[in-house]
């Protein structure tokens, strides 16, 4: 497998008088949630595709004369995940590639299967690669199949029945913006417009960002195209189910963003209140771990009319590069992200959600910091059932660490994290909470159930 | 009158193995919603004094190199408030300088009301100064107060009666750590421990964020001195009541501080359900703007029993520099900002509550995107007075648009801002939301009641 | 055509305890003058290959930090010049690649004649290309012979067969260090020793600069392989006679190399002697246009007996990117790098020697001031006969202007120069120039005589 | 004494259409040999003093967004030497000061002798200091002088009364450009003309290279006021005799300039002559070290018939910040800088001349490279007595291994050198070298004498 990597795109067709770059700009800082790592943005002047890409946050990449250089009636961006030891400039997206039809631009979310495979067959053709990543092998696939095939999309249609994993693809060539999502919707990607525009991103929340209107899901196995003449579809085959990741619910997505259907705030507003269901316990108050435990810990008081109070407070400046504290004051990593209220929880039993476990040394931290702030007991409470298996569709979660830790018994992790009680959402308590979903779902890292066959 | 500042400062002495600029940098971390203009750190190393300052944010402008040159047992930071148009590199802190008992670094935050008259006095005595910050005329009176004083206490406590105006300090000399707070308390300062060493900083926040132990505030006219020997207190002359500004408690600062005794959040708390004893409205749901209404939202909800619900979430990585949208995007630099969580409030009618009102074009721009995003009703509701008098004491509230927004009718802003209803807390509630303080406060930008004497 | 280049290129393979990264930095420093644009250094960590490139001055891209992390026995470097509009840092070299055999990097110094054919080869392939350069063809020409080859040397020796043009080119795999040069020799190799390790680079004046022994040239068609075992030689065919390119004797190489047995200053000395002997002009006094008119003057000094004193200097500091002057100063172009020394031409008549004539203009400017510092007359002489055909090899000076330039009658390009007497060393002066040459020449931008066929 | 400095300085008032700041950044360019740690310009801007400066070389700071906000009729710029250990932005000139008549900018070159007297002077009135540089003391004895004064040059000249030492001087203020240069001369300053538009600056070849017409030197102890009304002088009192510092013949000024009446270019080929005269040696040829031994040998060899051959290059591109060469190789820190041509010197016996000899390192360096490219006797001449007393003006050769070098018996200096001979021009040659001076000169760092009192 390339490298793991959960990312965010944006592509945009201007038919008004919108910047291209400056919508995708906007959009891309919506998404920023989904990579920190670096982002680019690559636009079509005139048949010619120039753009820029950096390490860093959209803000820090892009400045106003960077972005003024970036003319163009379509464009697409990307922001990339971090994932320790491959933060290379040369692994940023877009990907922009010369081949036997001029330029064309790459970006994609997501993971392939058969990575190894498909790159090991180009190299015994002699074929170079420059990175590391799923987009190049990608770019070289489109362009060995375009040779035998009348158009673009018809390349892209037959890759897609080669490639095996998840992924949302846009790509930008002289004359069209095409997105692709793989057939079993395991990536997110949704359609909208704005004017007479159009805009196609991983998430919701960056078409309101740009003040576009949301029009649909692209559908797992469907194929988009936009040029001049409009918008075409073109469905390639789809599987019986498809499999959204359930982590997008849990973790991934933003709040305010709908996906297939499902309302991701609703979803994790629901996981508190099938906590609250599986979970009764005596206390004084629920609190959330920030961002994502707050809306589970307002569902859980909801259903369970314990009091909802604020406990802990995020450094609204945490999510950039951060000086890692030295050995003696290790324990200050928690201390620098997150403050406790005392006054809101000195003297009482507290229930704390939080949206996942990973190694339990920071939730370990946050139990202590809450009893520190004067907190009789804590109680526990994740708003996911426990990882036990690997992810090979592009969430980091496969080191073995976090999985050992999951093979501990559930007393000794709690234990280990000094908690007074310590529960996981039932797997078919997980199953409820995406409310009106039009998508089934891949929850293979809790019950191994993968959607497709796995060959290590 | 200087530039308008509100700062935060931080100060360490070592008395154990402790990194004093790591500490101060995690310190300054946590202070960093005082200011993102510039920081600096400065310490003693040996009895020099060297030191960093730089434009940008706590972790852009820090890293492990620069932290690892910048060796002492005792140092003194700072971050800096953004205004619009003096963002001057000179304008840094802390500042360093020569005087006749060698260096000394100065490090300020509030607002000296006789500045000019100081310095027109210094200039008329052949002194040059090289910016336009409170901190080099504090440091020139220092210095020329030395000359005739035994020591740099007995220096600082002259000026002190000299000075007008709000002002916490922090003073780094060859041998000692000097920490000074204004007769009135108008700014915050706080002392606390880690193990031998001594913290002295802005806020409880960034006690806790280097696991320090809050000991207690620093008094109004209380100078702080920290040297090998230990920790001594001169306490000067302090006026009848203090007068702490108010809106450290709406809006300034973090959640998680607790000063002079009352906690902020459960002032903001408090605030909510003040208004909800003033406004009773018809209502489906409560929600707050983030981050400054969130608590104030969930007080409104507990009084009136409206259910609370997060209806709008903001971009974590707002809170950088940031293109400003072009023209024909304008109505975007909300919608970059603020997502609405249409599932929480469509076809509800919204009780909004916010911190305060500028110049009411955000106001309605947020109003709008709730309504776009399915509201029926919205009914702002402001969690302070209307701000009706400049303050001259470091807030940026004095331009005369947002004073003209306040001298307009409520129900000429309630239309501006296309709110259903529009609400102030009245200045009677105001009063009453700082619990358990031990100091008394500045409302003046309300009600016109000036701590001291103010001269035009 | 790919870009035209004219790079320097520098490999180290280390048999001692030499830093392989550290001799490649200094030999590229001693190579500046062949390229600004942008440099690169590849070194090969046990088997990985590990880069780092940039636009910018070899001093500016790298610094301590960066050298120390590119650790590795063995590593090949490039600087690259500055053609304009191509500025683009995705064309920095060393190009690094994965292939059938892992990782392979190659730096290249010359022009490929059937770039174009040989690129399109490939993207009917399906082939994908990510720079406008060379050195990615060629990079996959190599990997693809690779794959029905024994060895990497062997691909080489098959793509040098196909490849049309002058090369010299260097390429790091995960065991070896090869060197290339083309079958006409038309671009400069040689190969030197530094105690037990190797040194292979564009110029003899960068293994002075590591204190290396200069072995011998790299021969026309050899392909050279160094890895643990020692040095090896293939010598691919050799047609019937190379063919260097003559501007390396008149502009592009440093004045202390020695190129295939001939150095650099005595040929530009005898240019000037062989001016002396076609032009017999009265004057006073001889002078140089800094830097590589001056051995010239000195040539012509020497056989006229005319004194040779020095009446321009240069700005030590020209050759970075300097800030255009506006159109009021556009004169000033001139004066900010070069200055007249009065005292030498006051009232003298003088014969000034240049190398080159590009567009006439600077020309100009600098016949102009000369004058104005009180020369009485100005006989200006080149070095080089004038340019009258395109050069397909990589030198850049097929631009129009110039040809056009040098299709005016000589008188009416002294006018516009404004000199009293302007003349050109001739074609059989140039051919005398190279003392001790074991190389033929390729003179074909002044005779039109193309040492291999040109299909335009 | 303060840090020593050797700087250039540039001031431009505009009376035409001209770009004052783009004036002085072409002619601090042209005066980059004199300082290359930090640079600035400040401009007035309808009375408001606006400035940038900065580390690194004049191109590397200013770009053309930078120099566009630079706007002013007039200003004033400053290029620093970097002297080892001192390299704080704090330091980098000009100096913008406020003081009791509004805002004020000072540029500076030479050293005050009475520095430390001065300082200490201010600081006992409780003046604070914000640097170490003599500008920041004489900026402080402007304002207080003012205050006492009907003008700004009224102060300036009564400061020039109290402060001893070498210095020229630049100060812009609300309304005009004053320039001052010391009562002995020690430091150079002239005046020159652009159409009606005034320069003055540091040396002629900063008039050149902005093709302003050179009026004549600024005198010594004169004071320079212009501002719209037209240009003033104030001649101060005048010591006895001038005594411009000697170095600036030898070593320091451009070859092209002309200083109080000498050209520089004249007096190194005079050094040369004079040398040719006092050490009568059997050779085959004369060489010089770049760059400031050229014009000296081509003297020697004019006078005694010796060729003189181009025998040492420089690299280009030194003359930045360079990585230094590590303990193995670092012998290659002469061989990066400098390259020996082999053909001019093998087997040949060598005169080379140089400038001076700081530690005789360098020299052995050079001497081990020529007799490595084949020289059969390299005998080294320098062309300025040995330096034997510490300089209190500003010059950088006061470090005692230099001058322990120096007490060195001739001969030792000769074996560590590794010379077949070595010589000295002598105190007496010195003295005749500026043709055509009006000038006196300081030659204390050879021969003792101070042109004024020099107390330790």
């Amino acid at each position: 497998m390339g490298l793991k990597e959960q990312c965010g795109i944006f592509g945009f067709y201007n038919n008004d008088d919108f910047d291209a770059a400056e919508m995708i700009y906007y959009g891309l800082f919506a998404l920023q949630h989904r990579g920190q790592e670096s982002c680019g943005i690559a636009v079509n002047d005139n048949g010619k595709i120039i753009y820029y890409k950096e390490m860093g946050l959209v803000p820090e990449v892009f400045n106003e004369v960077i972005l003024s250089h970036l003319k163009g009636h379509m464009g697409i961006g990307h922001v990339r995940y971090s994932t320790s030891g491959d933060s290379l400039r040369e692994n940023a997206q877009p990907l922009v590639v010369k081949y036997t039809q001029g330029s064309m631009a790459v970006a994609h979310n997501g993971n392939i299967l058969n990575y190894n495979e498909l790159r090991a067959d180009f190299e015994k053709l002699g074929f170079i690669f420059q990175s590391e990543t799923d987009s190049e092998v990608i770019a070289a696939m489109f362009s060995r199949q375009r040779i035998s095939s009348g158009s673009l999309q018809e390349a892209i249609s037959k890759v897609m029945r080669v490639l095996r994993g998840a992924y949302s693809i846009l790509v930008l060539s002289r004359s069209k913006l095409i997105a692709a999502r793989d057939p079993m919707g395991m990536r997110p990607l949704v359609l909208g417009r704005k004017n007479n525009s159009y805009a196609v991103c991983s998430e919701t929340s960056a078409l309101n960002a740009i003040g576009a209107e949301f029009l649909r899901d692209v559908r797992p196995g469907e194929i988009i195209i936009i040029n001049k003449k409009g918008l075409r579809s073109i469905q390639t085959y789809t599987p019986e189910k498809s499999a959204l990741c359930i982590f997008e619910h849990i973790y991934f997505a933003r709040l305010d963003s709908v996906m297939d259907g499902a309302c991701i705030y609703e979803s994790r507003y629901k996981a508190g209140e099938m906590l609250a269901r599986e979970y009764k316990i005596q206390a004084d108050a629920v609190i959330g771990v920030p961002d994502s435990g707050i809306a589970s810990a307002l569902g859980y008081s909801n259903f369970s009319k314990i009091p909802y109070v604020e406990g802990l407070i995020k450094n609204r400046y945490v999510g950039r590069t951060f000086i890692q504290p030295r050995q003696q004051t290790r324990e200050q990593s928690v201390t620098v992200k997150l403050g406790a209220i005392a006054s809101q929880v000195r003297g009482k039993d507290i229930i704390m959600i939080d949206d996942s476990i990973v190694r339990g040394t920071t939730s370990s931290k946050i139990v202590q910091m809450i009893k520190n702030a004067g907190a009789r007991k804590v109680h526990l409470l994740v708003s996911s059932p426990p990882v036990k298996f690997p992810c090979y569709f592009g969430i980091n979660i496969s080191n073995k660490e976090q999985l050992m830790a999951n093979n501990m018994a559930l007393d000794e992790m709690r234990k280990l994290i000094g908690a007074d009680s310590l529960g996981f959402l039932s797997i078919k308590g997980l199953t409820e909470i995406p409310n009106g979903s039009k998508s089934g779902f891949c929850k293979a890292c809790f019950d191994g159930h993968y959607p497709m066959e796995i060959k290590s």
